[in-house]
């Protein structure tokens, strides 16, 4: 990676756990030429940020000073834990249908048209730019069940320097025959040739990595799961994303499949696919039997606040607080396109949503979230549920440098609540999580490299 | 009003009736130089259209032709009939706090800012254009209390060319001594002085009206409610809004208060405040009886998701297919700056969501609201709210032209879904509805001028 090495001069906001915010108007933050964050002066003193700049006695030429402008302010880029790539040009369509029915009627159709390469080329390349230029660093993708559009996918992310996780779905069966692996062990071997492909592009793991993604359980056979379980066992390193306890129409059609389970933790815990690298979406309906098997497994949650407010059988709003009281990790997702938003600012805003529905039904035990929690949730939160945590996440010396450079004046304001003199950066802050868009999106950095904003 | 006639050669959808989306694909829609839609032929082929065109034989010069582009189409504009003009600065901030705490902590001081002409002329100049950007052709605003900035705020959407009902607030108690009223008699002198200027520079009420704007009873003597429903009685003309019901600390304090009433339609009808032009923005919590109320002197509501769901305590979705069912005229609102987005796009996505939320507390009997029905209360419904449907709401020969051009292709396209090919009109706006933002906002008419868009 022939690159720069840079240094950064100006606010910073970064989370170091669900309750701690740092907000350093005027850090020094430098990154290697591989990359990574090599120090992080986290001063409020501007001259001392200025002299310490001039102590470092870079060689000229071989770092590029950023000085951030009035109004622009650096974050650590965006995790998505839960997007369906072959969903993001059906974003929006069948608002408010039920989940199986949705997928029948709008979803398997779509996902359907990516067995031709051409198409899946076109589509995932406008994919992974539209997620780039909004500030998603990582994406977990749930690819559709063709190896070769799932391959495609992968080799756009590793062109265009999007750090993802990436997935064939598995579906052998309750799916239209149109929309189905070809048999059980065609899917497994699919999927092998899938994690081969994209070890064989990035051995290291750098930037993009496989993971298992069987759809969910109503549409894979016992030897399916029995299949991708043993794949896990094997191979210590490999994450798993699958659908868990979203709806209750999936809920009970997953029930009535298994009788010999008596709940959805029980059925993956079985095929030997819960560990500390899966990723659940959803997980809105959880007994207390659950929460716990989640909890000493160490799983990590993925909350789509928009999707399980419209699509997916009415309206739930996951136990946030409660799972982040018990431990248990939690970043956001997407869900792009069951959530009609491809912006995890949206997601953002509707987790503060959910989370205040949340706290209306327990009584106000759970009380509702606040904008540095949801921050967090989609940042560091987000990087421990897809186990990239000691890369990306936050500033920490050490890690990465996956960051979204934040304007706010000008041109870049596009329609983000006007910025004040007056305004302290926690406030332009607030202003910009709840009022801006990808137009504030100034740039955008995935492991030191700029993927967007030249 | 010296305008160019024009016509419209293309797609054009809008709404009849609540249960009645009209999608038009090649429909021909011609304005008069007034602004006024003189003829509209809702044809389906393409042919027929252009014959007819070319039949209406119009001397050349006199008319300009808009041949819409691939992608495009028109709609109503949008009205937003609930909007606090000062708070255009503050959106975003003190998310999660309850309702009375949130206007001491931020809005009252943020509010009184509004005594320096200056300061309003800059900051309602940014709004009124922040909203017309975003396709709101008609909101209905309060101001400030204070008289010369609602003026300016009159002033300036007249001069920009948005619809709009402005209103002094009327706040005479309860509110810090730096933000209030400095009497009653002051308060309604005030009004009465605001209300003569916007009739002067506005006779016909063409494009600006005057209307009562007492924030809440919490914050008005029964003297100044009084006095209000005086100017009310004498000038039947003249439209209302208030926060009604919006929440329990509100309406706690409400109770208090007031504790001859029973409920607050009994307060404000005994004040003389409640008509077919009353606007009441929330209506969160409504019994049996005060249903029946407003039905009955057939006020409009303001429905305002946004805030709804994240300030002003807590979480409530408001009972809107109970209010349509009883054929209680509703709007949307945006409640800039309670709501923390100044997207009427945002609110019609949240009007949905409440609407789930709703359905599942009510057992299902209260079903969730599809994309046509949020967007019938995003044009047509607010435009009965605010006592303009016999001007604005939809294309209805007649009425004056207030439209939206929306673009989904190239750079109009934002990061609205992807438009395919052999997408149907009706898939192009819901990718639109649920997913475009003021980027697709291409071309923005009231009264036939062009406010946004050349």
């Amino acid at each position: 990676m022939a690159q720069i090495a840079r240094a950064f001069v100006g606010p910073v906001i970064h989370s170091l756990s669900p309750s701690e915010l740092e907000i350093l108007p005027c850090a020094l933050l430098v990154v290697s030429s591989e990359g990574v964050i090599s120090s992080f002066l986290k001063s409020t003193d501007p001259q001392q940020t200025r002299d310490t700049l001039a102590s470092l006695n870079f060689p000229p030429g071989l770092i590029t000073i950023h000085n951030l402008e009035r109004g622009q302010f650096l974050i650590p880029g965006f995790v998505d834990t839960h997007n369906h790539a072959p969903q993001w040009a059906q974003r929006g369509l069948g608002q408010g249908m039920h989940i199986l029915d949705w997928l029948d009627a709008i979803t398997f159709p779509n996902e359907a048209r990516f067995r031709d390469p051409a198409y899946a080329r076109r589509i995932y390349a406008d994919c992974v730019d539209g997620f780039l230029r909004q500030g998603i660093t990582t994406a977990s993708y749930y690819g559709s069940v063709h190896g070769e559009a799932t391959r495609i996918l992968a080799d756009l992310c590793l062109a265009k320097g999007q750090r993802a996780l990436v997935g064939k779905c598995n579906m052998t069966r309750n799916s239209p025959d149109y929309y189905l692996d070809a048999s059980v062990e065609d899917s497994l071997q699919v999927t092998r040739a899938c994690i081969a492909h994209i070890r064989s592009r990035d051995p290291e793991g750098a930037l993009i990595r496989p993971i298992l993604t069987p759809r969910f359980a109503i549409s894979c056979d016992d030897a399916a799961l029995q299949g991708l379980g043993d794949i896990a066992r094997g191979d210590p390193l490999l994450p798993m994303q699958t659908h868990f306890n979203e709806a209750e129409q999936e809920m009970q059609a997953t029930a009535e499949l298994f009788p010999q389970f008596t709940s959805e933790a029980d059925l993956y815990e079985h095929f030997g696919l819960l560990n500390e690298r899966s990723i659940l979406a959803h997980c809105c309906y959880m007994s207390e039997y659950e929460m716990s098997r989640i909890k000493a497994l160490n799983c990590g949650v993925a909350h789509c606040p928009i999707s399980n407010m419209t699509v997916g059988g009415g309206f739930m709003a996951a136990p946030i607080r409660d799972f982040m009281r018990r431990g248990i990790k939690v970043g956001l997702g997407t869900d792009s396109g069951g959530g009609f938003s491809s912006s995890i600012l949206d997601a953002i805003r509707q987790a503060m949503i959910a989370s205040h529905a949340r706290e209306a039904t327990s009584e106000g035990r759970d009380t509702g979230l606040s904008v540095h929690e949801v921050f967090y949730l989609a940042t560091l939160g987000g990087a421990q549920v897809c186990s990239l945590a000691d890369k990306v996440g936050n500033f920490e010396v050490g890690k990465e440098f996956d960051a979204v450079l934040v304007g706010t004046q000008g041109t870049e304001r596009g329609i983000m609540t006007l910025v004040e003199e007056e305004d302290s950066l926690k406030t332009v802050f607030e202003k910009f999580i709840m009022t801006g868009d990808d137009r504030n999106i100034t740039q955008v950095f995935v492991r030191g490299r700029v993927v967007k904003g030249g």
